[in-house]
């Protein structure tokens, strides 16, 4: 799993598969600090992650092992939302 | 799924596959505001996204569950027209 | 799927797997005009490709999602010989 | 399989899947030495690894060739501890 | 498929499926001329591949096509040890 901050949302006049429920996120890639590396995913929230929060995402097949994901064409979901980090036996970033 | 921009389309004079319908698009990966970031790939259309729109693409085997796409050797396609974009509370893009 | 270009073949004194017809050949990563990216990958040609041809590429499990490479350890393909690709409304490729 | 040295432990307050027993931790990619590369993925432990050891990880789809993981969202695991690796006929790490 | 070098052999004290037989090997990527580029993986060698030499590896799902890695978190196998490789119609590598 990577790890990424919820940035923003991404909302389509298009789909060509139906969705309903969960919203798709902009994801910006982070280190464990949380800090912003300027790469950019687009991933379905399963979890009601909230602006800002850093979150846990899954990618390729294994973003459609949910029952709303499966036969569907998604490759990233968000499956976590992060509460502590610790890195070097130091606390690096807490919810 | 990431992000990326219709700049082109991509005939082949051979496939190894038949598909009748959707093109190959030229696809630019761009950033939430739609700045191009000089790499590309090459993407199946089946939203009928139009030069210039930014879009969402799913990648590897993902990109083989639609009824279109189901069995065939295919491992990009366009799932959906992006309408707008927020990043940080603010819109940064808009079709 | 993504742009490369034959600059070469890859013969295998050993091969884990029974394939017979299609040769192995070396790809070097494009942009779409064609020019090479310093990056390479070996495909599995399905498509007959010429040397210096610009081809279009499936990878992981979509590279075996054909009779040949079935159930085969194969993660590339060669799916298409590219004939033109418009980039800006321009043409910027042509076989 | 990557390498990476076990640098931490990521909690999550919130997760998609039911999933007991194995801890997800904070991996940071490393050369055959165990040099830190700055780039960090998260990992479901299944070998019950330890702080600062080196690790082999399996990703993508095969991250669920395990009856722990079959069928979640997992697309990371630590599949070994690492004991010893030799790099040009020496010795480079050995735990 | 990737080109690559065989430069050492990675031994695991713990390891969380059962293989019995073939060795993880440390593989650094390589270019067409087997100039190595300081990236490094470890891939099960599935064809008794020796130090230095070089080798077609299959990556991701394609990896657990045979019957040794079938439904086994392995994600990166030697398929092919290679013997020649000519690029732009000059032989570039031979084994």
């Amino acid at each position: 799993m990577i790890l990424g901050k919820v940035v923003g949302t991404v909302v389509n006049s298009q789909l060509n598969f139906p969705i309903s429920g969960p919203r798709f996120l902009l994801i910006e890639k982070c280190n464990p600090k949380g800090d912003r590396k300027g790469d950019f995913i687009v991933a379905l929230d399963l979890v009601s992650a909230g602006y800002d929060e850093l979150v846990m995402i899954s990618e390729s097949s294994s973003a459609r092992q949910t029952p709303l994901t499966n036969n569907k064409p998604v490759d990233a979901i968000i499956v976590g939302i992060i509460d502590v980090i610790d890195e070097n036996e130091t606390i690096v970033y807490r919810k």
